[in-house]
Parts: structure tokens; sequence; C-alpha cells
């Protein structure tokens, strides 16, 4: 079992980092949450001149046993499969944006349920051929979901090592999104129905078949402790949750910023941060996501989502969307004049 | 008196738009407000294949007569040809966002209380040195109110003629924020107090003491046709916000893209849309400022903005800000592969 140590950040930097963001020419507070940005940014690295270096994106992938009953997602489960080569190929949303903004982008096999061909921008780290179906056995056993916690780590301290800072944790894996619903009622206790969104379903009779068939699962995790969030991962877990959790660890431990997409990678944020509160302060939740969990997941972990355009669609393409104004955030600081530099009148 | 031709635009290209929107690999509807944009680029250009081409920003910038008292605001009068100068030198927030996303930046002198040395990057098109106080007198004669709204859209003709196609309006001005209040309170009959927010003033004293102030303005246009907007414009507007107007009404005729920054922008625009009410098609409202009256400007026009990001300052930083969303907008529709393309099984 792999153990993380992430450090609390020096809170030392905050008042000159403030007066910085303060003595720009602009109204006090009037970048809104660019300034909110930006000082966080400046408290992660700890320096008053923060920078964005080789922005990476991790597009997460795996299978779930309980996709094959057909039941919670209306997608066959060989879409997953399918769009990690739609990933490869560079035709999916993610790629798009990523591309219009220089992000890498690369995609984890962390356990997608056929073979893949190896590629450049593909990570081979799969534990298995997908999860067992949890409605009939544990989705994965616990030494998986250590393994998988494990390759999530080495796999962002290798990124890390091209000098990358700024990494963000997307995902694909047709059931993700109950597995993820049911993560979130056990751990936060809110109750089943306010955790299951719509997922990529579109009538409301596809959405009542899944929240009443996922209910059936409950009784699977009696006695068990909820709060041995591993134990509980690998009963109902999924690969690509399992393996961002351990990325999203190492990447606080080494001290870079974190970008959390939408509800599933959020998921692993409330694992990780179950494990280890302060991972939180080095965490950019990007966008608040239609999915109707997501909401509320943010408002239980206490932090705000940066944007919110009703997307929904997962891969990390929120993130990828939202860079530039994390960049933003940063380049204000830097580059923008001070009242003093620009001779301009100020009232503070 | 100059006279707008804004086109209807043409719906029949719509199905085609949902359909390509609707062949992408992605869940219906997933990419949320994107979606929304993408449409919309495409109905403007009626194309399927839109294009974002050369995209300009110009910041308007006009004195505003009241200023001088010093009452509505908390900076004196010649922050205005700080300001300016400040965006000429590149040091202002705009010139950060802009740079990052080769957005074209013009600043044009619509009205400052000053003398500018000719620049690359400055437009001379100075109608008088700021407008006169409204408390004691209009603050423009029509006929200057005319020259104004003509000169925004002789300079929006001649950058379109550059091949630009979407255009941003920005503005500075001491004072403009008061001007923009009364103008919204008169055309809207919204209260007062729900029209004027605080600005840039960073206390409740000051902002009392500014809604006060302004609650004498009420009387002198006593008898005015409130629907006569050229007439209320010139009675209590700015330059800034006449060549906004004009450059909008104009942009929309040829068939532009406007993105509308925040309160001062999209008092702009709703003086336009009064006026050509076709004029909203062509809008993108980027963001949702923190001005208290933004909000319920935006719901009287219908329509939403893209982002809500707490920023309140003006001088489209919004718009710079925002681009690449739009952007992203317009990327997805064009490189996206579809269901088809990439061999993803499609339930739809």
């Amino acid at each position: 079992m792999i153990h993380f140590n992430i450090p609390a950040i020096d809170q030392a930097l905050l008042p000159a980092l403030q007066a910085k963001v303060d003595s720009k020419t602009k109204p006090l507070g009037s970048l809104g949450k660019l300034e909110e940005i930006a000082i966080q940014l400046g408290l992660i690295q700890q320096r008053l001149q923060p920078r964005l270096q080789s922005p990476h994106l991790l597009v997460f992938a795996g299978d779930h046993g309980i996709a094959k009953e057909g039941i919670v997602n209306p997608y066959p489960q060989e879409v997953t499969l399918q769009m990690v080569h739609n990933f490869l190929q560079g035709g999916a949303a993610v790629n798009v944006f990523a591309r219009q903004h220089n992000i890498q982008m690369k995609v984890v096999d962390a356990g997608v349920n056929g073979n893949l061909q190896p590629h450049q921008d593909l990570i081979s780290a799969k534990i298995a051929y997908g999860t067992k179906n949890y409605r009939e056995e544990d989705a994965m056993s616990l030494e998986d979901c250590h393994r998988a916690i494990a390759k999530g780590a080495e796999i962002v301290e290798m990124i890390s090592q091209n000098g990358c800072n700024i990494i963000g944790f997307g995902e694909m894996g047709i059931g993700n999104t109950s597995s993820s619903a049911l993560l979130m009622h056990y751990i936060t206790d809110i109750p089943l129905e306010k955790c299951i969104g719509k997922g990529t379903s579109t009538s409301d009779s596809q959405y009542k078949t899944k929240v009443n068939h996922l209910k059936k699962v409950l009784f699977n995790l009696n006695g068990i402790d909820l709060k041995d969030y591993y134990l509980l991962l690998s009963k109902i877990g999924g690969f690509e949750i399992a393996q961002m959790c351990g990325g999203m660890l190492r990447a606080a431990e080494l001290g870079m910023t974190i970008m959390v997409d939408g509800f599933i990678s959020s998921i692993a944020a409330l694992i990780a941060s179950k494990l280890h509160p302060t991972l939180l302060k080095y965490c950019i939740f990007v966008h608040c996501s239609e999915e109707k969990g997501h909401q509320a997941l943010l408002e239980y972990m206490g932090v705000q989502a940066l944007l919110s355009l009703n997307m929904r669609l997962g891969e990390g393409s929120g993130i990828a969307v939202c860079y530039p104004i994390i960049d933003s955030a940063c380049r204000f600081l830097n580059e923008m004049a001070s009242f003093e530099d620009a001779g301009v009148s100020d009232t503070h």
C-alpha cells in the first residue's frame, strides 16, 4: 500500500501575493475569480511569479462490468474502446480543445475491455479488462485497487519529471457515472437520488430505470467500514477512478496544480481528499457539470467551480476548455502594470 | 441622422447546424453552452463551417462631466486619460488577455478629456473633451450624439474591411457606470437602486452617496419622450456609449458577431437593440459582471451571459478572457469527428 505525504501549503506568502494583486491597475477585487486563482497558484508554487509549465491532461479510460447489462447507460460498453481510438486519432472534443491551448494530452488505459495498439499518446496501465459487475461481486480486488492507485501515482510522477507543473484529470468509461454516484452516496451520506443524474442518458425513463437498478446494489456493502475508502473503491469503483485518485495524490505531493474536471474526476478528488484533506488546496475545480450530483458534491467538499458551461461530457473536456482562464489568472499577475508603473492615480 | 438596416437572420440553416452538432462523438447536448454558441455562429455566418476571422476588441474611452464632482466615483477624472496611456503601453488587464489570445485591440478616443499623441493602436474619434455634467445641463447636444453614433459605425466598418468578422466592445470612462445606470433606469423602468451598483467604489458609504446624488438628476428629464433613445442618450449618456451603440449597429448590419462585455457595454447593446431588436441575434454577452445592475439588465433583454467570473473591470477585459470559449465552440463544430467518421456506436 502506497503512502502519500502531502505538505500543507505555507500561507506566509499570502499578504505579499494579495498586495501584488492589489497593486495592479484595476479597482480592488475587480478581476473576481481570476484573482483567487492567481493567489492560489502563487501559494502552491510558493512564489510571487507563478508560471504554468508544460500543462498536461490525462484521460484515464476504464470499463465497468455493470455496463454489460445495458441498463445504467444507453451506450454499449464497446464505446469506451471506440472513444479511446477516437482520442488517439484526435477527433474527440477534448482533443480539439487541448490542441487549441497547446495542452499535452495523454490517454491512459487504466482498464479498458479490449486491446490497444501502442501509440505515442497512449500510456498502457491496464489493471484488468474492465471491472466486475458490482451488483454481483466486488468490482476489483483490494490488491488491484492498490495497484491502480500506485499506477496513477507513477504516471503523474513520470509526467512531472518532464517539467509539467499543472495537470488535469479527465476520464472515459461507459458506466462510470453510476459508479461515481454510488461512491458519492456512501461517502457523503447524501441520498442516492441526489447523486445520480442523467449522465449521458437522454430520457427520463432511462434515468428512472438507472436509479432503481442502482438501489439494488446497496445491500452488497452491508457491514463494511465506509471510511475505509480504498475498500469502498474496490467494491464499487473503477480502475480509472482509482488511478485518478492516486495520480491526484502524487500530484499534490509534488506540488503540482491539479485541474479537476466534472463529476467523475471530482469523485476521485473526493476520495483523495478524504485520505488527505490538504489535497484540495492544490485543486482547481474547473467547471460545474450539468451532471446532477456535481453541484452537491462541490458544496460537500466546500469548493467552488471556476466556470459553469452546462457541459456534461467528461473526457477532461471541461479542463481543456477552461484552461485559458487559469492561464489568464497567471498572466495578469505577471504582466499587468501596477499603479506606480503606469502612473495611474490610485485611491486605495 | 444615420440609418441602419439590420437583416433578420435566416433560420433555414438551423436544422442542418443542429444535425451537425448532434453528429459529433459526444452525448446529445453535452457541450452545453458551447453548442448554443456554435449554432449562433453558424446562423450569423450562414454556413455550416463558421470561422472566426481577425478578432478585434475596441476599447472606447470617454470622460463624463459628472466625474469632476468626485462624488459618483472614488477615482478622479484624470484616470480615464491615464488608463488610455496604460492601454497604449500594454499594461492593463485587457492588454494581457488580448495578447494571450491574439485579439487585435484598438483604443478609441471617443471623448477623453485630454490630448493624446498619435499611436498605432489609437483611433482618434474625439467628439469633445468629455461630456457636460448632466446634473446641470445636457451631457451632449443631440447633434453630437448623432455624430458619435456615426463615428462608431465608421470605425467598425473600417475594421470589417480588414477581414474581421467578430468584434468586441469594451470601454473606459470614469463615471460611466452612473451614466449607464441612469440610462438603464429610464429605458427599462427598473428602480434606480437596482440599476446602480458599487461600480469601482469600495465602500458602502460611497455607494449610498452615489445613489442619493444620482437621484437628483431625475427631474431633469421631465417631459421628454423616453423612447426617443438618441435624445435620452444625449441628455445623460456618454460619447463612448454612443459610439459603441453605433458600432454595434453597424457590426450587425455587416453580419459580424458582436461580443458584448459587462454593464456599460450591455447598456450600449440595450439602446441599439431598442432601435433594432434584431441586433441581439448577433450578440454574445460574454460574461455577467459583478456590477449590480448587469444581471437584471441581461434578464430584461432576455439574454444569458456565457460566463460568470465575478469580474467588474470593464475595458473589454471580460471579452478578452472569454474569447477562447467562443473559439472552442467554433472549433468543435469544425474539427470534432462524427460518430460515423470515428466508428463510434451511436444510440441517438
